[in-house]
């Protein structure tokens, strides 16, 4: 089995400073070992039809369900959890484990 | 400026053999040069209050915009673009350019 990936699609409440979540999703990152792998972006498809509203994707890589375990319990993310659903207004989640067929 | 990343979150109609789709696109994808990688998922969430029902994630990664216009022009994509669409019960897209933190 590939890695765990989880892709988080987000729109967040107005008067939010996304660049302050990002700096608080970096820091959380760089403290859980868990984490194989994050990037994120901003979605610039402009097409409300196709994105109903949502703005923002996260990726998050594990390599194995232990370490998505690891992480889903890591006080660094217990705590930022909360922070980061107060400033969403909507969110969906998908986790899955990856199939790559090119790259 | 990263990887441009397109990210398709889909809910297949009743019936249709997601094999057979998944196999389309792996023809298509090593058919076009332009796309640097694709890998894809089946969602093992299963709240379905975060998935609305959407079930599977496919990703595409550009090197640039670019290539994303030659990917878009392809025959063999808007050859496939018809298929895949008829099998769709509906979809979200999500293009952005990836900003990589941790990875």
């Amino acid at each position: 089995m590939g890695d765990l990936k989880q892709i988080l699609v987000v729109k967040f409440k107005e008067g939010v400073i996304v660049e302050e979540i990002v700096k608080g999703i970096k820091k959380m990152v760089s403290d859980i070992e868990a984490v194989k792998s994050f990037e994120w972006g901003h979605d610039i498809g402009s097409n409300e039809m196709l994105t109903q509203g949502y703005t923002h994707v996260f990726t998050m890589t594990f390599r194995n369900s232990d370490d998505h375990a690891a992480y889903m319990g890591h006080p660094s993310h217990v705590a930022f959890a909360t922070t980061f659903r107060e400033a969403v207004e909507k969110r969906m989640l998908f986790s899955f484990p990856a199939v790559v067929v090119k790259g």
